[in-house]
Formats: structure tokens, C-alpha cells, sequence
């Protein structure tokens, strides 16, 4: 995790062993006996940035109770689930960059990025099936299921100029906010949890994914590329419609919403400077960002009921760390 | 399955209403609440033909006991995975018919396809999970895993003219012969067999598996378009590496050895009756039926111990099929 923080770093110290162990859980599942399988495997491995997900489980696990064995495999499959998502993605959106590297879509083609991904998702359902229970497969399964309807429903939404927030709302509560919520959800469940306290993390985790993605959506048209490290402006290319761009078609000059439109229209991405000079002047990127804030604030209230403890003030701080990044 | 032969409706008839209700599980399973999505999977409900998958557990199952509700359910989840992969493989092959019908990648783009295809694998899981025990969950996972190391394996072999007979026997296995494998065993472990029999339906359901693989090979090369329903000749074109064109680089003359190598280096597709000439002339079409033949035999050959039975009649018919089959 080199390319992480130093403030995440601090952050992650209650389960800085959880996380080794994760990371090792996560090798040990994918490791095949092709080299070329365990090749492309490295590139997945230099994807692994800030391991977001795998943390929101261990330590919503330790802030409602103890870190159980099946926590640290849950938190393995979460994340083999989100980079299956990322290599999907990648294909889909033709980008060639992914945490300062080159995608595995760009660096072994479209074919090689759709079957590893295939890879990765089979060895997230395997490896959680070594669960004692159904339980978490099942919660699993249900998971991706909403998440490939949020992917599918963005893709038919591509270009809709005419997309409401509700739309997009709807969409990122899917593709994002379901998996977010579940890494709470069951992180709390295996803690032995009480029912309030269980379905009250989930609400957190669908909360706290709801304003990443936001977030998220607000990089790809203001980040620094340099900071971010991925290609940036994808979003508009593909006719992915988000809040600022939303804001701004509802709210800008004629002129401008005419620009901002046509560029959609037209599949290309415009000058970014000129896109986020029209976007502050439309007030669309403070609006985002103020959006993602109140579901941050909403997260955090969910957090309130929980017993004082260094795992709880982690998860306010990472929920915090949330519309603070730059990354 | 209006496009079933009558030859197939008749070995299907002890498990007749069973496949009834494995499609309503499978029709239930991935329909969703967004038109969009149903759309979709209608496409993909159109691919369903011969669903020799489910047949193959459902038939392993009566052959050896009795068909109880999880095999109704597996016998979904089977033809689901299978589903998933073709749906993924059209996006690989840029195929654009299959089943007489426009793929979903030439429909609707690659992006709804590899969506779609991800979409698939998961309910499959998930429906996998709705059992009681995580003991299929963890077969099909153990077995998805395999078969994307197939695919992955096969990628990486794309276009290697110097490529092994056992080196393409190595994909198969994995890429077909593991699900047809895993449908077997699954079908005899639930109808509660003995270990022996369990491990013999394996050996069968794999064999049967990669016989299937070597006539769809032959098929791709020799078959009649009209009758086959999918877009032929994509496996030289994608410069995949099947058993006929690995013998005639192996057998044939100087001169037809380095036009077929030359079609594959440049990665198009000669014209289809001069390779199937070339192929004949080097008797490879009629080599890779004859150890398609010998895998059957070998199939039939485990199939012997199990009791006399309508549905063992059936099993034998269909593994006879595999290789008279011009479909």
C-alpha cells in the first residue's frame, strides 16, 4: 500500500494486521499455476490503492465488536469484487491509466481485461463460498446482481442529456452504494451485531458510497492527473452522465448548457479547463460537493450510537477522508 | 426450445417437466425490475437451445437416483454459467450471430454484453446460494474459476501455430469439459450416489465435455452455416488454435502447412472451402472426429455400471449425439 497516505495510514492503524492479512487471503485465492494467469494477477495487485472497502468492513467489525476470521475473508472478497469492477470498467471506458499504471485492458487488450475480470469475480464467489455459512454469499450475491443492474443502467443512460438526479442518484446507490453497504453491513453482522445496529451500518455504508462516488465523479472533471492518477474526463467521453454536468445543463447560460450538451452529444471530451471553468461558473462542482457533504453528514449521524472507540473515530475519520481527497 | 431436434426432444422426454421448471428458475432468477435489463435477457433467453447442460445433470441425477429441487436449481445455475460465457466469448470473438440470432454484442454494444455476461454470473452465484448447503457454491466457484483459466489460457495461446495437441486438450478441459464435468458429479452427489459413482460421472461428464468441444471445433471449420445458426470461421480469425488445424500443421504438405499458418499469423479468415479442402486433403477433419470419438467411448464406458434406466438410455443417446450432432 506505498501509494497510500499518510493520513489513511494513521487511520488504518486498528487493523494494520487485518490488512496484511486481507492482502495475503487475496494472493493466496488468486494465485494460479499459469505464470501468464499470476502475471496479469500483478497488475490487479498494483491497482490495490487505498483498499477502502476491505477497511470499511474491518473496521465497522471492530467498532460494533471484535474482528472475526470471516471478517478478514469477507474483506478479501469485497475487494476482489471491486477490482473486477475496475477491470471492467476499464474495458468499457477504454482507459489506459489506473493508479499511475497502465490498464490491464491497455496493456494486454480488451480480451485478456474481460476474462480476468471474469477471473477475479469467479474467485470472489469461491473463495466467500469458503464461508461456513450462506449466509454472506448469499448477501454477496445479491450485492453484484444490484451492482451489474447500476453498471447497466448507467450504460442505458449514456448520452441522456435529459438524466435526472434522481436518475443518477439511483444509479450510484447501485453501483457504488450497494457494495459500500454491504462491507458495513456484514462487518457488523459477523461481529454479532444486533439487528438495529446492523441494518443502522448498512444505511452508513450506502451513505458513505453514495458521497465517494460523488466525490469520484467530481475528480474525473477537477482532479489533478497527476494526483489522481487515472485517466480523468472519461466520463463525458462516454456520455456518463454526473451531478456537476447534471447541475450545469439545469442551471448554466444557454450558451454554456448548449456547449456542455453538444460535447455529450457528440461523444468527445472538450478542454477539461474550459468544462471545469464552465462548471464553477455554474456553481455545479460546489453543488456536488456540498451534495456529497450532506450524505457524509448523514453517514456520520448513523455512526453517533456506537460506543466510543480508536475503530469508531477511524471510520468518522474515513468517512470524513471521503470529499476531503484529492485521490 | 423450439429449436431442439426431434431426436433431442426425445431423449429429453424422462426429464421433460423438469426443464420446464428450470427455465421458470432461470426466467425468475434474472428477471429485474428495469425493462432495460428484461430486454436484455431476452436476447439472451433467445441463445437458449439445446440446453444440454441441464439436461446432463438433471439426466446423471435420474440415472442415479432420483431428481430432487436442488437439482432443478443447479440445472439453472449450470445453464446460467454457460449463458455468461457465451455472452462474453461473442464479445471476444466479435461474433455476430449466434443461434440463428443477432449476439447481444452485435445488438446492443460490447459494453451491454460484457455488463450482461457479468449480470448472468452473478445470479448464477446467487442462485447457487439460495441452497442449503455451500457445498455447490463452492463446486461451481472451484469450477468458474477453471474455466476462466480455460479462456484465459486459450487467449494466451492465440495465434502460437507451434501450439500442442496436448497443450489445446489442456484448454478444453478447462474451458468446456470442467462445467459438463461439475454437471455430472453435481447430479450424481445430490441424488445421493456413492463416491465412486460421483468420481465416474466426473470422468464421464468430462469426457462427454471435451468431445463436445472438438465436434464444435470441427464445426466451426466444416459446419454448414444454415444449419449450425453462428458465425463460423471465427477461430482462425481470432487465430484460436483447434485439434483439425493443429494436425494439418502438423501432417499436411509443405505448401497447404504454410498457407494455413500464413492465414493464422495474419489473423483472417481464408476462404472457408479452401480450408476445409486443405483440412480434408490432410484427413484432419476426420482425425479430430475420430478422438472426439474416442472420448465418447471412453464416456460410454463409465456410464456402464449404473443401473438400466429410461434416463441412462437417454444419457447414452446424448452422449452419442455429441458426435453425429450437426448443430
Amino acid at each position: 500500500m506505498q501509494q497510500m497516505s499518510a493520513n489513511l495510514n494513521e487511520l488504518y492503524a486498528p487493523i494494520h494486521d487485518d490488512l496484511r492479512t486481507v492482502e495475503r487471503i487475496f494472493d493466496d485465492e488468486i494465485a494460479s499455476a499459469f505464470r501468464f494467469v499470476n502475471e496479469l494477477c500483478d497488475t490487479v495487485r498494483s491497482y490495490r490503492g487505498k483498499m477502502l472497502r476491505p477497511a470499511l468492513l474491518l473496521l465497522t467489525a471492530k467498532a460494533c465488536g471484535e474482528i472475526r476470521p470471516a471478517h478478514r475473508t469477507l474483506a478479501a472478497v469485497v475487494e476482489m469484487v471491486h477490482m473486477a469492477t475496475l477491470v471492467h470498467d476499464d474495458v468499457l471506458d477504454r482507459a489506459e491509466r489506473r493508479r499511475r499504471r497502465p490498464t490491464v485492458a491497455a496493456l494486454s487488450g480488451n480480451t485478456a481485461a474481460v476474462l480476468l475480470g471474469d477471473y477475479l469475480i469467479s474467485h470472489a464467489f469461491h473463495l466467500c463460498s469458503s464461508l461456513d455459512s450462506q449466509f454472506a454469499s448469499r448477501r454477496i450475491g445479491a450485492v453484484t446482481n444490484v451492482v451489474c443492474e447500476g453498471e447497466l443502467l448507467q450504460n442505458a443512460h449514456r448520452g441522456r442529456i435529459d438524466l435526472s438526479e434522481d436518475d443518477y442518484l439511483s444509479v450510484i446507490r447501485r453501483k457504488t452504494g450497494a457494495l459500500t453497504a454491504v462491507c458495513s453491513e456484514l462487518g457488523a453482522t459477523f461481529a454479532g451485531a444486533d439487528e438495529e445496529t446492523i441494518r443502522a451500518m448498512e444505511a452508513f455504508g450506502l451513505a458513505a458510497g453514495t458521497a465517494f462516488q460523488i466525490i469520484d465523479d467530481v475528480l474525473d472533471i477537477a482532479g489533478d492527473p497527476g494526483e489522481v492518477g487515472k485517466s480523468l474526463g472519461r466520463d463525458l467521453e462516454t456520455g456518463t452522465m454526473t451531478l456537476p454536468v447534471i447541475h450545469c445543463l439545469a442551471n448554466a447560460s444557454v450558451e454554456v448548457g448548449e456547449a456542455v450538451a453538444g460535447a455529450i452529444r457528440e461523444g468527445r471530451n472538450p478542454n477539461r479547463g474550459q468544462l471545469r471553468g464552465w462548471l464553477e461558473e455554474a456553481g455545479s462542482l460546489d453543488y456536488a460537493v456540498a451534495a456529497a457533504e450532506q450524505y457524509v453528514a448523514e453517514a456520520l449521524t448513523l455512526l453517533d450510537p456506537l460506543p466510543p472507540s480508536h475503530a469508531k473515530q477511524s471510520l468518522v475519520a474515513l468517512t470524513e477522508f471521503i470529499v476531503e481527497r484529492r485521490t
